[in-house]
C-alpha cells in the first residue's frame, strides 16, 4: 500500500534536513519512501492514495524517553511535596498496591494520553510489564521496555525480581511487529546495592541489550551516593561497567563539568525531564554544557504523578525555554534543537535510530501531522519556532506509527477512550485509602 | 436574564473559598448573582435559562497584566536574540512601519488567541491605542488600555506623544459599558528621562488613573539605571512619586531584597511574565520572595513576539514549575497560589478587583469552563492542581464576559476566525523587508 501526503510544511529533522515548506511524504506499508517537494501528477499516480496535507506540519513521532506509564493513576495526589517524602511516604505505599490491575488501566490512560499529544514512542519502566506489553501491542505504540527493579529486600526476592527483568527483556525483545524492544533497568543506584546493578550490567553485556537507571536527580541522593559509597553517581556508576554498554540515564540534573565529561566520554545518553524535575524542585540539568560536549540528550516526561501531564510537546517548549531563563542566554537551547530533543536526539537515547527520530527515506512511518490554522501559529515565520513556543497538544491532529494511523481528526482509533477514562477511575478507587 | 450552571466543578478563587466539588454559579444580566451547591427544583425554576455544565470546572476568567497585542504579526520574527539585539536591531525597525493598519490586524488576532485561551481581562499597552479600543469593544473583551509613551526625540514629539496619552486615557476609561478602564504608561526608566516620567505621575493623579510601566526585565537595564541615575530602577521610581499612586509594574526581574521590601510598603503591583523573561533570557523574578512578603504578582504573557502565544493558562503553569526548579524547593509557588496569579491577584494587579478576579456575588459574570474529561485530567484527584500541571488552552471550552457568551464550544462568536487570520497575515506582508 503505497500512500502519499502532499502541500504539507515538512520538518524531516534528519541532518542538514532543511524544512520543506511546501512538501510531500510518501510511504509503502510500515516504510517512508520519499520526502521531499510535491511529486509530479504522473508520479503521483502511482501511489494507492493522495492525501492533501494543507495547513499542516508533518514531523516525525515525537519519543518520551523515561515514563512510568502506570503512575498517571496517581496524577494529582500528594503534590508539591520534596522527592524522598513524597516518594517515601505517598508514592510507594500506594504503589505498593497496584496490582495487574492497576498497570493496565494507568498504562492504557497513559498511552492514550501519549498518543493524543504526539508521541509514538516511549520508554517504560515499571512492573506487570507483561501487562505494559499487551497494552502497546493493543495501542498500535512503539516502546522500550523495562522492568524497573528496586534492589531492596530479601535474597530471594531480589533474586525472582532479577530473573523476571531478564525474563521479561529476552521475551518481548522484537514483539509487535517489532514494536517492542527491551532493556535491562535497575531503578537507580540509591535504591540498588552495587553488586546487584553489576549483575545487570553483566546480563545486558551477555544479552545484547542497553541498560537503563535513574542518576543525579537530586542533590540529596548524589550526596547519599558519596557518603555510602565515597564517589559521586557517575564515578559509581562507570566503575560497576554501566556506561561500558549502551546507557541510557533519567535526569542527570546534578553533575561537575568533569562528569558531563565522562558521559561524553562514554557516549552515554541522557533522559532530561525539565517538568517533572521544576515540579519535584529537583533542579534544573545542565542541559546547555551537555549540548556543547556533543551529549545529545533525549526528552522525557516521567510517570504523570511527578509532571502531572504525559505532553511531551510541552517538554520541548520547556526545554527551550528554562535554560534560556536559568543561564540568562537566550541563545541557549535554540527552538531547533529542543525539536530535535523530542525526536532525532530521543530516537538516540533508545538506540532506535536506525529506525525512527527522522523522516527519511527507509526509515519507519511514525510520523504526527500538526494543525497550522490556529490563531497563535499565525503569521507562519517560522514553523520551528511556532511548533517549539506557541502550538499546544491539541495542535496534533494524526498520528501514524509503523504506517498504521493511530490517531485521526484527533480521534484515537485504536483505543476506547471512554473505557479507558472509566477503568482508570475504577482502578485508583480500588487501591484508595 | 437569569441564568445558571449547574453540577459543574466551581472554583470560586475567593479568599477562603474553597472548590465547590458539584456545585452551581447563577447570573442576572452581567453580574453574578449565586455560587454554590446546586439549588432546589424550586428554586431552579426561578431561572430562565438552568445548564448542565456536568464534567466541566467553572472558574474567573483569566487576566493577563501585561500585553502588547499588536506584536502578534512578530510571533516567531527573529527569536532567540538578546534583548537589546532584539528590541533594537529586529522590533523596534518594523515596530515602525506599523500603522493603523497593523494594529488592528495584530490586536484582533491576539483577542482572539486570549479569548480562545480563557483570558477575559488583559492590559494592553502600545500606540495606536483608539484602534486598540475599538477591536476590545467589538470582541467583547474587558482590557485596562495605556497608551505606551517612549520618551525618546524632539520635544515637540514627546509633548504629542504625553497629549495623547492623556487624551486617549481621558476619552476611553469607562467605554464599552464599563468594560474599558485606562491608565498612564511611560515605556521603562531607560525609554524615558525622569522629568517625563514625573509628568505622567501627576497627570495620572490629577486624573485619578494608576500608573505602569517596565522596570528591572533585565540586568544590563538596571546597571545602566545606576549608571545614569546613580540609583537602582526602584529607588529611581520611587523618588519620582510613582509608587505613591496605584501603580504596576511589569517584569521585576532583578530585586535585591531591599528593593522587594520597599514594593511592599508601597503596595506597588506586579506583573511577571514567566514565558517571555525565560524566552528572552532575562531571568526568572524572585517571585517566591515577593509572595513571602505580602506582593500578591499577577501573571502576563507580554508580546507575542517574545513568548511567543498568549496563553494565560501556560504562564499559570510556568509560574507553578519553574520557582520550584529554581530555587531546589516543591513547596515554592503551589498549584493554588499559581491559580490565584492567573485569577484574583492579575485583577488586584489592574486594580479591577471590586468587579473581577472571583467568583463572588455581586462581581461581574465574567467566568470560562474547562472540560475535565481528557485523559491527561484523570483521575480526578484534585481539580486545581489537574488545572495548572495538567490542563492545556484547548480544555477551555466557553468564556463568558459580562454575563454574554464570547466563546462556546471553542468557537468565538465575535470575531471572525477565518477574517482575523487572512487580515494578520496581509498586515504583516506590507511591512515585511
Ligand atoms: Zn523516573
Ligand atoms: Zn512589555
Amino acid at each position: 500500500m503505497k500512500r502519499i501526503w502532499i502541500n504539507a510544511v515538512i520538518l524531516p529533522m534528519a541532518e542538514g534536513g532543511e524544512v520543506i515548506p511546501q512538501g510531500a511524504l510518501g510511504i509503502q506499508d510500515d516504510r517512508i519512501t520519499y520526502v521531499g517537494p510535491v511529486p509530479t501528477p504522473a508520479e503521483l499516480d502511482t501511489y494507492d492514495e493522495v492525501i492533501d496535507a494543507s495547513g499542516k506540519a508533518i514531523l516525525p513521532g515525537l519519543v518520551n524517553t523515561h515514563c512510568h506509564a502506570a503512575m498517571s493513576l496517581l496524577r494529582g495526589y500528594a503534590d508539591d511535596l520534596p522527592l524522598k517524602k513524597w516518594l517515601e511516604e505517598e508514592m510507594w505505599p500506594l504503589e505498593a498496591r497496584f496490582t495487574r490491575v492497576q498497570v493496565e488501566a494507568g498504562t492504557a490512560l497513559s498511552v492514550l494520553e501519549m498518543i493524543k499529544s504526539g508521541t509514538t514512542c516511549f520508554l517504560d519502566m515499571y512492573d506487570h510489564m507483561d501487562t505494559v506489553g499487551a497494552v502497546v501491542t493493543q495501542a498500535g505504540m512503539r516502546a522500550r521496555l523495562c522492568r524497573g527493579v528496586i534492589g531492596i529486600g530479601s535474597d530471594e526476592l531480589r533474586e525472582n525480581k532479577f530473573q523476571e527483568a531478564v525474563r521479561f527483556a529476552a521475551e518481548w525483545n522484537g514483539q509487535a511487529d517489532g514494536r517492542i524492544t527491551t532493556m535491562l533497568a535497575p531503578h537507580a543506584p540509591y535504591t540498588c546495592p552495587p553488586d546487584y546493578i553489576r549483575r545487570f550490567v553483566e546480563k545486558a553485556a551477555e544479552m545484547g541489550l542497553p541498560v537503563h537507571t535513574h542518576m543525579s536527580e537530586t542533590a540529596a541522593e548524589v550526596e547519599q551516593n558519596v557518603n555510602d559509597y565515597g564517589v559521586r553517581p557517575v564515578e559509581h556508576l562507570r566503575r560497576l561497567g554501566f556506561f561500558d554498554l549502551p546507557s541510557l540515564v533519567a535526569h542527570a540534573v546534578h553533575l561537575t563539568d568533569e562528569e558531563i565529561d565522562i558521559l561524553a566520554e562514554y557516549d552515554v545518553k541522557v533522559a532530561h525531564n525539565p517538568g517533572s524535575n521544576l515540579k519535584l524542585g529537583s533542579g534544573i540539568a545542565p542541559i546547555p554544557k551537555m549540548l556543547k560536549k556533543g551529549i545529545r540528550p533525549g526528552l522525557a516526561t516521567d510517570g504523570a504523578a511527578s509532571n502531572n501531564n504525559l505532553d511531551l510537546l510541552e517538554e520541548i517548549h520547556l526545554a527551550a525555554l528554562i535554560h534560556k531563563g536559568a543561564n540568562e542566554d537566550p541563545e541557549a537551547v535554540p527552538a531547533d534543537t529542543a525539536l530535535r530533543m523530542g525526536t532525532i536526539y530521543g530516537a538516540e537515547a533508545l538506540f532506535l535510530n536506525d529506525q525512527i527520530g527522522t523522516l527519511e527515506t527507509g526509515k519507519k512511518a511514525d510520523f504526527i501531522t500538526l494543525d497550522l490554522t490556529g490563531p497563535h501559529m499565525q503569521p507562519l515565520h517560522d514553523v520551528r519556532s511556532h511548533i517549539v513556543y506557541s502550538a499546544s497538544r491539541s495542535d496534533i491532529q494524526d498520528v501514524y506509527i509503523d504506517g498504521k494511523a493511530i490517531m485521526r481528526n484527533r480521534e484515537c482509533l485504536t483505543l476506547d477512550e471512554e473505557k479507558i477514562r472509566y477503568e482508570a477511575v475504577q482502578a485508583f478507587q480500588a487501591i484508595a485509602k
